[in-house]
């Protein structure tokens, strides 16, 4: 049975009076644990019940995949639980997920930061969390660079970027988001976040993201992810065949929009691996190949 | 000394009260043929003061190519008379100039129409008159295919061609306008046509032309521009140094920006030569070298 | 009505007793002066007796351009007729048209053969009786070269290159149609004919043409097209989207083969001008844009 | 000294009696077995017995390099032994390798179906057990895909494809091998085994794989290549330079082909590791330079 | 038989006392003007007698193209003398030749002047009078834009551009001939003449223009020819196997190198017309296809 | 404090009394052991006073990554001491490294010789010691194979590799740097050493190899990189943003060069990952992507 408090959660992320996919995730992780805690049932019933309201979570977003992952992450974690009584060590796990994560951020983009020298000019894509803090951190240690950012249609997140990056002092400059032809032709990098990362090293982004990278590719200039390890799901093969969540087409044009138009409005793009040029996460850099290479085969322990 | 009248169509150009390539040209043409006729003058004195009033409509909208195309047109022809007049010679041969341009324009549609086939793909960008005539032709010959239109921002002209197609029984999609890898990897065609060709056969085109045919050159898909050969200026090698009009910020963010943010706003974008697969004009089919080529070297008095 | 000599002729054709385009060609051609010099029919009645005695040849095999383009020069060339007593201009013009297309190939095979080098390797796919002159008139003159041929499956017309070639003195080698890229790899032409040009330069030839021309690309090989300007037909926009004749399957797979089998057999493939080097012609050398520009725009009487 | 039963095995290996590269490897395996099983000789004497019998059966065909794979297997698992007593648990380790390349292709054929989706066109050359386990595993899960396979020549392996694939109910095509580029334009994957696969991830497989691989990524196409990692040989760097089984001639053209006229049948080509987007194994995804590195670097224990 | 003066001309054109193209070529006509007007003989024996004498000098640089197109439109005009008598309509015609040439450089430099734009970044190779010339207007025009020119390898005549554009006050850098990655990755035009346009638009240039051709294309950077139409011969198809002349390799290394050490030492490079964007000629601006299309069939009297 | 051995060495380095990257590496090691043995103080003196030196002696010459790859070893080995009295230990330490980078080279030289096959044809740039041991090895092993050097301006270096190749029988021809077009055409390899690895596997080598690998890769010819897993410096992010030494213009133009030119003279270039084909190591056969991983996460205790 979904909890009251559960479903409340869920019809505010459905309306998106909750966004951005941290905030979604942080939200949902802070309701589940107040879940957990407030149960007192047999071990059996508890697990189901957990995966009950899990999923009515999950399925608001359906490719919402931050939330996705921590969500899993949680379920694995009870069905390692012998009784009920452990129900700490559960909450535990998950607030050390949480915490490991929010590190891996902060190295992830202190590497970036590193990485960025006088003169770059980088354009950027939607809003990430951790190109921002990435382009702070390197604004703080005084590199003098120039950032480009997106729009990014329909819902305007890289005026998110644009505010947060301009108001910081970083030299910012919006286009709309095909208009990067003639940014590319001069700049150093292509530089975004990651929705996920699926398990040939592909990337699941915002759409357009896609497209901006081929147009990278045309003028030789890196497209680098930055990302942290805690998003790669374990080696899914159907991962690979992953359906892209569509969304209200009232996002794209409102209910002035003629009759017999199709609008198809796909929240994300799939970047083949061949395209991008390296991985910075907070255990260092990556090929989009030895990414999963490493969470899969060499640090199988690490997630 | 500008007219009063001019002066009024000149802001009314200025404060996109009356816009569209094709509705702006036509607006003064017929405010300078009112012009011509009523002139009483001496002919130093008739050319000088047309040259004052053309230059005046011309400045408002210092990249709407079409405009300066006729204007330019109708200068030179006014230098080719001898005595004031003549002036009835001139009106009518800008009327034939005018009649030409539009029978043009129905032969290059025919003809584009007669190159699609059923099931084939189509992308295109902003609108095009010639573009949105040639698939209307298509359709009314029983020819099934399916078109995408970006809904291209600022200004949303997509929705125009979007509109204008669906209602008109063309199966029409919309999408944003980064979001075209999925389109272009199993399309046929990307159909824009040209705001001017320059004299290497490079098309000046909507922002966001050159980044699609970039990607629609990584899928091997041909881009395809629909034109006549009335919009390409006599060859001028500054032609090829053309400045791009900037636009007013607003278009993209309105008031409520960032201070700090810069926001760049070109009208146009470049799409060089070797990215354009051929043209089609009212005398047949081009590559961007041949189109030049036949303006210049062999029909040079086509014009 | 169709003669009794067309229709056995045209029985001929289509059970390929009569086959080599231009054979088949010729022997159509033969037939048809001998039906010209039959008639005695008023000039309207002549006119449509040919054009069904015409059409009834040519629908035997569709795609058999050589046959179309000289079976359309006869038709053409029968309305210029003023009266039925001009019959024997007629005659007289299809047997120049006969020797000038005889002659064009001579040359454009001479100006082949000046273009090959001590020590040059090339590959050609099926047979094509320019390619073969080209390379005897080149052996001729003592140049040492290496030629490669394919096999071309479904109906091994390679062999007949590999034969008269090896026959003829020429270092010549078969392989399989698919073994090209170690040749390619090394090899300084891929050189082929050209069934039809299209109206944009893209070449319509032998199927398996499309894919080397890929692989001799990806090495920088030049592909080289042998034609004469005679198989250009007028341009004409549905010259693009041209159906491609699809045979007889058992040619691929015969009546053993899996009953839920599928299989595709196109005669030809169509090779997009971008990929096309260049064109070797009996007016000299061309680009895939400007041979078409010459046949419509420059030489426009020389078909 | 051979034993006559390892004679005769090999008298019809190199007739072609017993042919397709995991039967072969079989019944070899079979015969060695029981020759070690009759071997009552001394420690030094068996071992060069078996290397004797054993370098007779793979000098038949030099090239077949599942056989050569295990026939090596086994002449170092040999060499493990440290008396002649040991022979039962040599055999008991020859026929754990047997079951594990068993499992190891059921797995990838698993895991490779779990890649592919309804509506996805797949590409495939030759005939590859594990190419038609997957597709048989995607279609017993229903999925609706569709395949198109080449002929394959000279020896038309790829109608075994054909007929196992369509007599299975699955969506089949054939086509001869060049051509591809119509199929290649509008699939999602060309699908091909892997003969070898070379110290840098490179691909020996089937003549004309190189060739379509580079058609495949002309057009953006994923070349996945399914293996396991039994089929990879420890590194060794003259595994870069291995020579390439030239087989007879008579294949490619019969005793009725022109005296003068060479032929080349090389049975294999190499593919270069970066032509090739990725390898799906028993063990996961890898990329080339990955699937290498983990079979030296990480799981040097694992074969 | 060769007169005096010619041999003396000759062995300074041999031993490079008089060196540079245009320079050679000035006082090799100033010779065979003087020729000219000394013979006293019969029609056939002058005939003979020149083309003795031309023969002399272009043999000893047997691919100093300018030198041979010079020459060989002499023998041309004087084969159209009817009698000996004519001698000074051929004097004239030699000087109008003269004459013309150098107007064509004028407007060829004016026009590339003006494609140049403030802020341009252009590479150059070697030394050529038309790009000298082009920027020296550009800069009398007060735009402002950076040259980078490399030293070329190994007579240093990137030195003399060197010198030349930085003593007229231009911004000009000098750098290593490879070492043009950074500096194309960056920049707009690479700039260069050329020594012979062939039959196929090729052209015909200093060692090493082809790699950096090569690069430019890498990085999408035009690579724009600076000629005159004067420069291309009349098409002729063994003009595309020329042979490159090979000069001595004491040029490359001295006295002082290995033995056994080879050293190949080509004077020019050919660049294949598929990686050059654009020719600027005095009649306009073509494309390596379009520039050879004018010569040969739309201005065939214009050289 | 700066000992007055530490200074002398320092000024030879400056000066270039002492060149080459292993013998100036192998000269300051030397002296520092000789240092490091003569030191009598305290433990955190000492650790400071062998800071300075160190400093002082890398200082001489920035980007010489061998130098100062061996000089951090020692500070960090020094660090790991516990008191002085552990001198020896790090003396010893010190000696292993040498010992092993040295044996590490004689495997890295036979891998590569084992790659080599008669026939090929091999271009190498500036000179590398573990280029020329390879080749020498595979020489030795009687493999018939032909070497092209560039002469590798503005020092000359490519005489080096020209001179020792020769000299030892070695079938090898000089060219000039940017003549390599008609070289990589039919090349199978393009083989260098390494100066630096970057953290993503970049290479940091002699001005020149960016733009040949880029040729290179035009003719899909393999860039192979010989080098030792010693040369890779621990990961480091700012590693990516490396200054490459800015060295004398001298180098390129004596004194009598223009007053107003400028000269740039990078010492090195940084070829991007993604055209190198693969690293032949000690450790074996490793792409850009695995040899750094192997280096940071897999064998993190190998240096």
């Amino acid at each position: 049975m979904v909890s009251e408090d559960i479903k409340k959660l869920a019809k505010d992320i459905k309306e998106i009076k909750i966004q951005g996919a941290s905030n979604i995730e942080k939200k949902a992780i802070d309701e589940i644990i107040k879940y957990i805690r407030k149960q007192k049932t047999e071990y059996t019933e508890f697990i189901s019940g957990l995966y009950e309201n899990v999923q009515h979570i999950v399925l608001q977003r359906p490719n919402e995949p931050k939330l996705r992952n921590s969500m899993s992450y949680i379920l694995n974690k009870a069905q390692e639980m012998l009784t009920i009584n452990q129900r700490q060590i559960l909450v535990d796990d998950i607030k050390k997920y949480e915490q490991k994560t929010k590190e891996g951020n902060l190295i992830a983009s202190e590497n970036t930061s590193n990485m960025i020298k006088d003169g770059d000019v980088i354009l950027t894509h939607c809003h990430s969390t951790l190109v921002e803090e990435s382009l702070k951190k390197a604004h703080d240690k005084n590199i003098k660079f120039k950032v480009y950012c997106t729009e990014t249609r329909p819902l305007y997140q890289g005026r998110i970027t644009a505010k947060r990056l301009s108001d910081y002092g970083i030299d910012t400059t919006m286009v709309v988001d095909a208009n990067v032809c003639n940014i590319l032709k001069k700049a150093d990098y292509f530089l975004t976040g990651a929705d996920v990362v699926l398990a040939d090293g592909s990337v699941v982004n915002k759409v357009g993201t896609h497209a901006i990278s081929v147009v990278a590719e045309h003028y030789k200039v890196s497209h680098t992810v930055i990302t942290t390890t805690h998003i790669c799901e374990p080696q899914l093969f159907n991962n690979l065949r992953r359906a892209i969540e569509t969304r209200e087409i009232d996002e794209v044009w409102g209910k002035d929009r003629p009759k017999k138009l199709k609008i198809e409005n796909p929240a994300f793009d799939i970047v083949p691996n061949n395209l991008i040029d390296k991985y910075i996460t907070e255990e260092g850099i990556f090929s989009p190949e030895t990414l999963y290479f490493w969470i899969n085969k060499v640090n199988t322990k690490s997630i």
